[in-house]
């Protein structure tokens, strides 16, 4: 490339930052009619371009990919912006990207060595000089490149869903269907008829969007009565719904701790990303303690005044490995040390009763018309989303009255925002109240999950253990995952995402899969095979490699699965029944039950 | 009340906080036979309680609202949590709270002061106390109260939009209908047939929800076609969608200060709190330039080190004034000083071609298949809405590949999201591409707005000067004009939210109205004989009134109306057909233009 360099006049006499601006605007006429259509006719150029195409491919370069436009026959798919970003569309999974992949994982290109126009650039590089204007585009580069290196840059698949197949979808090209095994629509309920037919009817009825903030026109009958669902199924006084519960974590805990003279939080090690921000929001003094260890946060709590005001957040299903948090020990502590809770419910919603069952059978044995008693009482802030189990989108919180008006007037993250359009607080509501009847859902993707777990275990397949829904396949290497996840897509027709850091620590990265009420035995039985045929071609390690190694991310010597959240009892099945209860097939009839799992969602 | 707490063995023996948390659990079996219950027995209670649920009505006091459970035969509404908190429902705006509204206004009594349960409590002794767990609950009530004491507390108006009947709605009760003349569906989209439309049968094919984030399952073709349809309509290489336009400010603003080393952000007087809070969040050092003030832009800039990164952020159209932002002047003092421009568009997207038509007669006059030249090359980093003129929900940036490629990989905000509904990306897509080809809606709104300004300045009802399609008349008094807004939907079946602190700054509190394409003209009509007895009735300012005592937000002296931002020529209008373009009753055959105004959104 330096030799193309030297040799062209084009390349000789501009600067790069103006060789970067023409190279980045495929859909102008001076893309396709300009330095790229020269290059391309120039002999030096036009070969080394055609070599670079193919091996750039990956590396998410928007020049490289720009190359993708010119680099002859083997790409089809419509030059767009999904091809200048790091989009892995199925379309070039399917075709080019699968005949070059398994070369560039063996080879390993520096990303962006072999692309003339972006040069290496360390960070350091990106420190003003006096007196020159400062070169913006020169630090996205190297910010992208960063991740380039240490392979956290994401690919976005591209998934479509179908409502009717569930859990089907197509790829880039619609003929090309794949079976999704990492959704967070645990239980299927985005093609529920009722959630659909609900969000239908109220787009004909109320229109598509909500117009306004909910001071200003956007507050209508359906929000108030989303509210009102969420306040009665957590057992609070009062509900609040955000955009999402990314925004109302991060609202809401920077609000609280603002208004708390002197707070400190006390934030699990592995709290979601939208808490931490919340909490570094704040402003106010945080302390981290380990992972579920009460011990070391009672530690830290010994060290306070007790008469400050003090958070502990936390979760009842962290997302990426499917462990439980300790809410009875943390709520303890908290009544011991004046704290109050704040606990993240986003991956227990509608799928575990009250807080992870903790009062289920005093609830099923309490005389009748005696009123609910619920582990929720004990925890004093809820928040929760609407896009995972319940299939839509949206979050919200549920506490005391006073403390969700006081987030609702003070909060400008739910203050200054339009609101959640009418059809889909509308489908919310409607997948709520179908779930605190419908026991079938949980019971099809909680057995599901326990033939998955058990079938990985026979095979010696590595998974986190842990008592939820969530079936983390540990491979702990950040590109190996990456070249596991692009083959199962590829070769098997199975889509999980690989999960990287900083999702996960490095070191831990895992395929993270989510078996739902819509995934039959077929699949199921080729999911395994699939993975199975995955983990022998490419040597990856299984569980006994991973104990006698040391152990890592729960996968350790003497480890034991713990019991599974819902027991058979509580699911109300008797043997018999067990795996007649795949929603998408088994008409509510045919299915028995013997508890009364339905009772109180 | 304090007679009624000695006298009462219960009230004597119980703290404050006990009773506090007794009184807030309206669904419960606790309120309703607990309690409330028990004081209404009391013959001393009783009596109290019956007269301070009138009293405490519009107070938002949560426990004289849970009063209205068992305050008689006055309240009818469903006892829910909409009545816990601050909200106006329609139901109580048209009995009860109709009755007792006028007095109270009059009266003004000290919020709170009349409720047992609710002690006055000054923020400063929310103080902790060494050794005694702190009071949670107390602060949040404090917190309240200071917003019930300068009248900035909410109370969100119950208003369900009618998509049948743009721009009707329904309040809590579906019978009682009223015209709004508050939304920001600007141009009516929300009820578009071609947007609704293209939503349910995306909905009957993908399903509710997207189930995942945009890196987990959560991407989709309709996502990428979305972004391309952004990037192309402001002439960028690459754009990101966001859970809103919020969310996007926030995390752009945020993720991009503190990626640029030793960045400094100036940041116009009146932008968003969006904005504010992603400038707030970065971290970095923020200069604040008085509004639309270049000179004092150019004065901080001065000071600064040129070789530094700087970001200019500010806004097209001002939300609240509908003044604009001088987009040409600060783009040169950008170029000048070495810094980046953001510019927030949400309330000019879909409505104003390019950036405020700077460039408009250049490109009408423009060679055939000659590139476009635009304003918007000038600006960096743009930012808008779907939830606005487009009329569903969602927000988005657009700019150079690098930098959206950058915030992609960054920012937390659009990382650790669930993404928005297939359906929803679709009817935003199909929206885009429908204004693109329509012209009829943008000219019945300005047509609308221009009617509707020159009426109200024949009457010397005083509206902040602008040239947009933004109709702030202006109120000046935060009581006054909550009153108003309450009379126009109570008595006059109009809703216009009243607009005050911290929206707007005290003082400069107003009716905020948006004409759209739907209005007809005997709503127009309506609106302002409405307006006019609203004035006459409570003796409200009058233009020459304000100018008279100084003036004040804009309405001052001498102050000469701006032209509006679509002159005639642009819109392509003759005079004969201007007021023909009311969407809703106009076929498109009937209409005749002279211009071109279809060819560029």
């Amino acid at each position: 490339m330096e030799l193309a360099a030297k040799a062209c006049p084009f390349l000789r006499n501009s600067t790069p930052s103006a060789l970067r601006s023409l190279s980045q605007k495929p859909k102008t006429a001076v893309a396709s009619n300009g330095l790229v259509h020269m290059a391309q006719q120039c002999p030096v150029m036009g070969k080394a371009l055609t070599i670079q195409a193919r091996s750039a491919m990956m590396t998410g370069c928007p020049v490289s990919s720009g190359a993708r436009h010119f680099s002859a026959s083997a790409i089809k798919a419509k030059p767009a912006k999904s091809q200048v970003l790091g989009y892995a569309s199925a379309a070039s999974s399917n075709d080019l990207k699968a005949s070059v992949q398994h070369e560039l994982h063996k080879a390993n290109p520096a990303p962006g060595a072999a692309c003339p126009f972006k040069p290496v650039i360390p960070a350091s590089h990106a420190v003003p000089t006096a007196g020159k204007p400062f070169d913006y585009e020169q630090v996205y580069e190297a910010e992208l490149q960063k991740k380039h290196q240490d392979k956290s840059y994401r690919f976005f698949n591209n998934i479509n869903r179908l409502a009717q197949q569930f859990p089907r979808a197509h790829t880039a090209k619609p003929e090309d269907e794949v079976t999704v095994w990492c959704s967070n629509d645990y239980l299927g309920m985005s093609k529920n008829p009722v959630v659909v037919e609900t969000m239908k009817a109220t787009l004909s009825k109320y229109g598509a969007g909500a117009g306004g903030t909910r001071n200003i026109a956007g507050n209508g009958a359906m929000h108030l009565e989303l509210e009102d669902e969420l306040a009665a199924l957590h057992h609070k006084p009062a509900a609040l719904v955000f955009s999402s519960c990314y925004v109302a974590n991060d609202a809401t805990l920077s609000t609280l701790a603002q208004k708390l003279p002197n707070c400190v939080i006390l934030s699990d090690a592995m709290n979601h990303a939208s808490m931490i921000q919340g909490i570094k929001h704040s402003g106010v003094k945080k302390m981290i303690f380990r992972h579920n260890d009460t011990a070391h946060l009672e530690e830290l709590l010994k060290t306070l005044d007790p008469s400050i005001p003090k958070i502990i957040a936390f979760e009842t299903v962290y997302s990426m490995s499917g462990t439980i948090g300790k809410v009875n020990d943390i709520c303890r502590l908290a009544k011991k040390y004046g704290a109050i809770t704040f606990l993240d419910q986003v991956h227990a919603v509608g799928m575990y009763l009250t807080v992870l069952h903790l009062d289920f059978t005093d609830n099923l044995n309490r005389p009748q018309n005696s009123p609910v008693q619920t582990a929720m009482d004990q925890v004093d802030i809820i928040s929760g989303t609407l896009g995972k189990a319940f299939g839509v989108v949206g979050g919200y919180i549920a506490g005391s009255a006073a403390l969700v008006d006081m987030i609702r007037s003070y909060a400008p993250g739910f203050i200054f925002t339009t609101s959640l359009p009418p059809a889909i607080v509308a489908g919310a509501t409607a997948s709520i109240q179908y779930l605190r009847n419908s026991p079938h859902e949980r019971i099809a993707q909680q057995t599901n999950t326990r033939t998955l777990k058990a079938q990985l275990a026979a095979l010696d397949i590595p998974v986190v253990p842990n008592p939820s829904h969530i079936v983390p396949v540990l491979v702990g290497d950040a590109e190996v995952c990456k070249a596991a996840s692009d083959e199962l897509l590829r070769s098997h027709g199975i889509y999980v995402q690989s999960i990287n850091y900083p999702t996960v620590p490095r070191g831990e990265e895992r395929l993270r899969i989510t078996p739902t009420p819509g995934h039959t035995d077929e699949m199921m039985g080729h999911l395994i095979r699939s993975l199975e045929s995955v983990w022998q071609r490419n040597g990856l390690k299984r569980t006994a490699q991973w104990k006698a190694a040391g152990g890592r991310a729960g996968v350790v010597e003497g480890a034991v699965d713990p019991a599974p959240i819902w027991a058979d009892a509580q699911l109300g099945l008797s043997a018999a029944v067990l795996g007649h209860h795949k929603a998408a097939t088994t008409p509510a009839a045919q299915i028995t039950l013997t508890g009364q799992a339905t009772a109180q969602l």
